[in-house]
């Protein structure tokens, strides 16, 4: 077996996640390991829930990041506030709606769910019309930032009516977190998880969650024990809660590290401005993209502005563009996903990768690939 | 809020893990971030899937890092290998096998268990009556390397009785793996599980598992979905097995980056070079104990040697030594964990930590800690 050390290309990306990594986060990374019980490392952890909870703009004491990929994050949640039984309302609009739905099957819930196109939002008046034909719905499950789709949905207009009619909200803030506002107590969402892999900039592996209150009660009080051990939340509360320290599980030491760095850099430049910063260059790569004849597939007032999703132009093929993308530019872009796939583009400005070079460099890329696509297949025609 | 950069102190790290990670790892784990599907990337892991088949000696295809820590690496296993209503033989002879318990009740199967004391290995006649009694078990879970105590059980062993029943053989190795010989294929294991961060010298954080062919029959024929669905081995498949990748997570990429390193470390030492070594300076750590009157808790014979449980001597208080020995030393050892809270010291020489500098410092250390500790006792005594 004769292997080398791996040394990655100098990628620029602007898929739908990971984003670029700051230098700062990369060498946090790398710095010595401690232990997980050091007094040192469960201080930091500290100041990690304290950004956190800036971050998502939530008091929630119960404000961690899960030791694993959004995926876990996904799980945590719906494993720990959904009972075998429970009806659950579930707002598909996407490929993140889809796994939702899936969660809430595996631990035994009884999904209902709100069903809107892809490529649109959650559409309010249909959660209203199901939780009225729904009255013993316990839960309702919604997508924040749709990845798969570059979809955002409103959120506080979803989490007010879940709770008129009595529902617990649970959000998913995968790719919304740190990139347009989230406001955990304001729109009353009782658990969340999002991923360290998108507009926080650290490398994927931690799962940002936290949880209300009142969801905490109702979690304390299950009738059953949650299925996973590792994602049980009335074992980790032992880990990461308030008391003294427990061990539960070897926490990912050095991933944190890179976590702490990445929250610092985003308390020193506000929250406000890093929402501000991926508005202003996604306008300006809104307005790059018209000039080349690129249009967006999601309306304008339901457009992310970090993750832009854009229609493949007639007789382009996707893979054969990203694929020169990635080869000629170093640049990478994402592919459409399920009912998505060869029909758009996911163009993430996402985190540290929200630039202006960034959003340079992606246009004249595009531009020239797109316009040497077009002259192949005009020439092939010229050819057949 | 003003918080700073986290900057760990210098810790020797000689307790149950993590171990001290050696600069090339760390160094590796601040390159920059790629896509988690970006073909460099894959032809990486495909690298990881090949040096992790060394490291278990397993020709078995389905060999990967599960994204989480050690004890999603266990949940993995038992979660893919137990249906609902399954019995299952577990043995129990320290924390882990209680864990291992624990994840089977949580998942629906029927444990049954094999007991010993803290202490001592997994006794094989035990094992056989039991399996005697309860014809109609499916699984022999066992640990090989009990992190709680430092005591190895006879894994060939416990395997050959457990395929004589007609059993899978479920075994944790989060310990064991790179310290002291495994050999998955030769012992007939169907499902393994380890972790990053004992003797593989990485920060935690990922956990290698190994899943024999007929395991594999096993899982894909089940009725029942696994519970977990970042943790469902028929999912995981997709994007760690042999064929085009399929998208199911995102992969914590720098934790793979550094994974790769260290495993490049084992290949270029040699696996037995490495389990040679650990003896090594096991022995050496051995006469030096032995010198300062600190005697094993563990009888020779069942005694790993890189995590040695040491009992706590006669009048010494075992939290104030470890705290002093971290302040004053900067040197991590590990405390008792359930029934022997208090009653000893666990002592880890893993992977990068098992060198003659440490062997050194740790008795040195250790004995002046405790010299002084008794003269505090004593002159205690005298005051009262």
């Amino acid at each position: 077996m004769k292997f080398r050390s791996f040394t990655p290309p100098l990628r620029t990306l602007l898929g739908p996640g990971p984003s670029d990594v700051h230098p700062r986060v990369r060498e946090a990374m790398g710095r010595p390991t401690i232990g997980h019980l050091d007094p040192e490392f469960i201080r930091m952890m500290d100041e990690v829930k304290q950004m956190l909870q800036y971050g998502f703009q939530t008091q929630n004491a119960m404000t961690f990041p899960v030791s694993a990929p959004g995926s876990a994050g996904m799980e945590a949640c719906v494993a720990n506030l959904v009972e075998p039984g429970d009806k659950i309302v579930v707002c598909q609009n996407g490929v993140f709606g889809r796994r939702l739905r899936e969660n809430v099957v595996r631990v035994g819930g009884r999904p209902v769910t709100v069903d809107d196109a892809w490529g649109e939002p959650v559409d309010p008046q249909k959660l209203e019309d199901c939780l009225k034909a729904n009255s013993d719905a316990k839960v309702v499950a919604f997508v924040h930032a749709e990845t798969s789709t570059g979809v955002c949905s409103d959120a506080e207009t979803l989490a007010a009516i879940a709770h008129r009619y009595g529902c617990f909200v649970l959000m998913d803030a995968v790719t919304s977190l740190g990139g347009i506002p989230v406001r955990i107590d304001d729109w009353r969402i009782d658990a969340v998880y999002s991923g360290s892999q998108k507009c926080l900039s650290c490398p994927p592996g931690l799962s940002p969650v936290s949880f209300s209150p009142r969801a905490v009660e109702r979690i304390k009080s299950r009738k059953t024990h949650v299925t996973s051990w590792f994602l049980d939340l009335t074992l980790l509360m032992g880990y990461w809660g308030d008391g003294k320290r427990v061990y539960h599980h070897t926490a990912p030491v050095n991933a944190l590290y890179g976590l702490h760095e990445a929250l610092l850099m985003l308390t020193e430049e506000g929250i406000e401005q890093a929402w501000a910063r991926h508005r202003r260059n996604h306008d300006a790569l809104r307005e790059g993209l018209e000039a080349i004849d690129v249009s967006f597939y999601v309306k304008p007032p339901f457009r992310l502005p970090h993750l832009n999703a854009v229609t493949v132009p007639r007789g382009i093929d996707d893979a054969r563009v990203r694929e020169r993308l990635l080869r000629e530019y170093d640049l990478e872009i994402g592919a459409g996903l399920g009912d998505l796939v060869g029909k758009i583009f996911r163009i993430g400005l996402m985190g540290h990768s929200s630039n202006p070079k960034n959003v340079s460099y992606c246009l004249s890329a595009l531009s020239e690939v797109l316009m040497d696509e077009r002259r192949g297949s005009s020439s092939n025609r010229v050819l057949a």
